[in-house]
């Protein structure tokens, strides 16, 4: 089980310093988790999260549930040792990528059928077979089965999808409770842009006195202020005492806004996903490496960042790298990125200390 | 310069121990060189490379031609400076790429015109133009420009190349002591698999005294038997004072082979293209890590290897990430693949020294 220390709360915000404890160590929070969907956070090795001082990472409940299977995953000793990563490891449901990424084949009270992305075959996922499938994975921290209708939806949809949400909550409780084995369960706050929704579904949820709590159903194509209101609104009526987690949040300016308003916990594929494409985050604003502009310069990706990439290379070498095709480009653009997004969490938690945020 | 200090004979073969001292640090033979076609050996970090203990890497002339350009390049203080680094940088002359992936337009007794692979834009080279090329990568030690033919290729079409590339090999001469700059040329060896063209060819490319000589017109499509009597022909009649380097082999046997007949210097694409793969050399044979069978095995790669890859990360994980197309398998099992290498040529280097080889 976890357990949740709040080393200090700001006079000024909802922000707090926390820790959280795992069974696989000690998360200083606020804590942003680097998302590894396959078993890898894409293109970087366990020894570099380690090295960019990451505690806590995320695995994806679907991915790993169709390849190569949790059953597989559970005989090899749990993601923990499958991956050799011996931090923290929180999983998701599977019930976002049943929505965004499968091909959704029927939703009912019970559970979702849908189509694997892979091979097309056919499955479905209950509140019950989340849990099973995460307990095979043995995360420190499980999330709650839920319904996430996509932006925009009705009042309707959301209010039905709000209530099911619940109901699956309260049956991943009782799944979770039958086999506790030390991992967490944390609840999911639905009810979409509707601020009753939100509402009824944080009372519910928070009912069932579960070891966390998560804002979910933002970052489904939203504008990026309605996100901003759902957690201003949702964050400081939170329990106090247990972690907060912004599910799919974001930008540096975002987590930050969000720490403001209480939260303790971020995941994102933004660095790792943007490294990709040659997009980077500097402490002078985002760069896209693969503009011609950087062909010829000579200094690294951020003349303030102290990660081994921007000591050892400059923006002209990455540029070419991009534009080669050549996979180290991917790597030191993600490197770098997730480093950025260390310290800028480091940062945060700085600044709370001294108290000016 | 380079300076080639003979540290020990065989006895038993003409396999010899040296040190070749380069402008950028020495290198123990024999050696074998990683390949970094585009300015990058493919996924690895130039840390990895000098944790593996590689102290000269290959750079493609043909590739850094066409992007980002020699003239780049220099601009940016040269290739070890634009790739960061530290070590020694041994070039290609262009020729075997010309001949083997651009698209030939024409070959005549000036040089060769050809398409890019990239974009189809027409280029020519020539011997002068090669070294030009190579003085602005600034490698330390630079290949004269060749004709190659493939494999089979006619008696008559060989001896004609086989001439054409001791002209060239003059103008590459002149060219690079017109501009010496610290930089050592290397002849290559022609004449394809005829003994008296061979032969010939020695005889040629050895009157123009350069700092070392290379082997080439292997590892072009013939059967390994052929290449090996090639080897066996010409490298024990090439002069005993200078390098000796054998372009584009091998496997570990091929090269054990070639020291055995006297090679000091070796490179090729195998272990790292192999890794892409998902093959894989092991003490006990090679492996292709795709394969079903490793599903659920929970060791290394090799048992018997001592590289972070086998110490952290076991067969089911690294099988998992190729299944899944995580380019972190693509690292993992290049990494472990040079590891391989440099061991199995410092254990070469060890044979030697005590006399069993």
């Amino acid at each position: 089980m976890i357990r949740f220390e709040i080393l200090q709360q700001s006079r000024i915000s909802h922000a707090r310093l926390g820790r959280l404890h795992t069974p696989h160590g000690v998360v200083e929070t606020p804590a942003f988790m680097p998302v590894g969907t396959q078993a890898s956070v894409k293109t970087l090795s366990q020894d570099e999260l380690e090295q960019l001082g990451y505690t806590l990472i995320l695995g994806n409940t679907y991915h790993l549930y169709l390849r190569p299977g949790d059953e597989r995953i559970a005989r090899l000793g749990g993601l923990h040792r499958f991956m050799s990563w011996s931090g923290a490891l929180l999983t998701d449901s599977g019930g976002f990528q049943v929505f965004s990424l499968a091909g959704l084949r029927q939703l009912d009270d019970d559970g979702a059928t849908f189509r694997s992305h892979i091979d097309g075959s056919e499955h479905r996922l209950t509140p019950e077979r989340s849990i099973e499938i995460q307990q095979n994975l043995g995360s420190d921290i499980m999330m709650a089965f839920d319904e996430c209708p996509p932006y925009p939806a009705s009042y309707d949809e959301v209010a039905r999808a709000t209530e099911r949400t619940f109901r699956w909550a309260m049956r991943c409780k009782q799944a979770w409770l039958a086999n506790p084995n030390g991992q967490s369960l944390f609840g999911i706050v639905q009810g979409g842009v509707y601020e009753n929704l939100r509402l009824t579904s944080l009372e519910q949820i928070t009912a069932l006195e579960l070891p966390g709590y998560a804002i979910g159903g933002v970052s489904v194509g939203e504008p990026v202020e309605a996100m901003r209101q759902v957690v201003s609104f949702v964050a400081p009526r939170l329990p106090a005492d247990k972690p907060r987690y912004l599910m799919g949040v974001g930008t540096p300016e975002d987590i930050l806004h969000a720490v403001q308003r209480g939260v303790d916990m971020f995941d994102c594929v933004l660095p790792t996903r943007l490294a990709r494409h040659g997009a980077v985050f500097t402490t002078r604003g985002r760069l896209n490496l693969r503009n011609a502009q950087y062909r010829e310069r000579q200094e690294p990706i951020d003349p303030d960042c102290d990660c081994w990439v921007c000591q050892r290379y400059t923006l002209a070498y990455i540029h070419h790298l991009f534009r080669a095709g050549e996979m180290l480009g991917l790597r030191l653009a993600t490197y770098h990125n997730l480093a950025h997004y260390a310290r800028w969490m480091a940062r945060i938690r700085e600044d709370i200390r001294i108290g000016i945020i």
